[in-house]
């Protein structure tokens, strides 16, 4: 099932490198995975990261600075990538915001995208499949990521509390329904009946929901990301955690900015906080 | 002098890229700069990384993981560029290890390259450069590298001890005069006589100092690099240590290749041992 591409020592453990077949969405597709050098004794609590707009599989294991903590945590990390590569539909790379390399972990309901842009339904298939394969511990698995990966993470996590048991994100696409991103990403995967899009928007989720993460949510903002101020709105995110009564620490960061220099700053911190949410 | 590119907030301190016209090179150079928190109220010790082959200013600053601890001791990072750029030379982008992002730190003297390719001027002209510019502490000044870099490094710390009075590496080509990539570019920027060469060899240049450094010399070697065979000698390195009465301290690591999942994993090593030698 796994096709090992790579493997690289790193910080004890083993960095890897995976091609599979996706059933979700119908091509081959990559995704990395750091095991500690503890998995080869037993299960570990594992780490989805989904990656924000134009990344791939690889981004966060070179840029996160994840792993040494993950070693030390005995924790494994997983990165798929942030679309289908290579379904041939026309127009599929001409956008750096729709198509390749932003899928925004939605199935897509319109055509020519209904057929491989399927990023919901393959991560959840990843998770099982890892789950199977690797020794992942399938009761402490939690998820985090970037952007339009974070918006993922925080879908993935409210509609899914049992397979994913903690989420947090960076500055997260956190109402997709009322940003350019996620109006042009819905309006074309989904099509333009905006009640579909409820169920990809981690804002309106939220506000339906009863607290699901009784350990709180971590969401970290740069104040100087300059897509705060048209694309990310934590603060309709931090508005349904309130009325839902679910417990968020939003931390608003002066002078950090939207890139990994400042991810990696605050990685240890989301790092730590899965551990402690995962046992 | 300084243009500033960017800047982003990072481990409490900041990322920048820069623009300068350089003399050495005759062309516009980049580099980056990571300055800690305690910049901002005093000269603090820095360290040069001089990166490998293909790779750029960027390099190290996103793959490295070093900020997380120059933030804790409170060290300025400097990351140049591994070659001047857009020289305009016929064929100087035809071959990844020589020309364009393979400078490999020598004063080229054969044409076409001897009016550019010039980056062992370049990196003490940077050096200058940044103590005027920039709050480096100058009597606590350290280098480090990886490949090329490492032998980049090694060279101009030998011959400059002074000036770096720390200096380490990572699977560094420590004795070029005898492998593959260093004969290739000792021969296109160096020419033919081979006496030329030594004042750009690590190991003909330890066999003939006095211990130039007293606390030693750090130098990580992966196992499984696949270059270890053919390119890079550190055994000579090891060698001409012995000989000069010169501590060397040279792990060997089963497992580890030759990328940056190797470097991050022992880059708080090397920084410790750069802070403790600049007090």
């Amino acid at each position: 099932m796994l096709e090992l591409i790579s493997e690289h020592a790193c910080f004890g453990g083993s960095q890897r490198f995976y091609r599979h077949q996706s059933q979700s969405t119908g091509l081959p597709m990559r995704f990395s995975v750091f095991l500690p050098a503890g998995a080869a004794d037993g299960k570990c609590p594992a780490l989805f990261y989904l990656a924000g707009l134009t990344c791939n599989e690889e981004t966060f294991m070179t840029k996160g600075g994840a792993q040494r903590v993950a070693a030390r945590e005995g924790m494994i990390l997983v990165a798929p990538d942030t679309s289908p590569r290579g379904a041939g539909i026309a127009g599929e790379s001409d956008a750096w915001d729709f198509g390749a390399g932003a899928g925004f972990y939605v199935d897509a309901t319109q055509e020519p995208w209904r057929g491989n842009y399927r990023m919901y339904s393959y991560i959840l298939e990843l998770r099982a499949l890892l789950v199977a394969e690797l020794p992942l511990d399938a009761a402490r698995i939690g998820i985090f990521g970037h952007s339009m990966g974070g918006h993922g993470a925080l879908v993935l996590a409210l509609r899914n509390p049992e397979l994913f048991r903690s989420v947090s994100a960076f500055a997260p696409i956190a109402a997709p329904s009322r940003c350019p991103w996620g109006q042009k990403a819905f309006s074309g995967y989904l099509g333009a009946d905006e009640s579909t899009w409820r169920a990809y928007d981690a804002s309106e989720l939220m506000a339906q929901a009863s607290a699901p993460f009784p350990n709180g949510i971590l969401v970290d903002q740069g104040l100087a990301d300059k897509f705060l101020g048209d694309q990310l709105y934590p603060e309709a995110f931090e508005a349904a955690c309130r009325h839902a009564g679910q417990a968020l620490e939003l931390r608003r960061h002066a002078g950090y900015d939207h890139g990994y220099y400042f991810i990696s700053t605050f990685m240890e911190d989301h790092m730590n906080f899965h551990s402690a949410n995962l046992g």
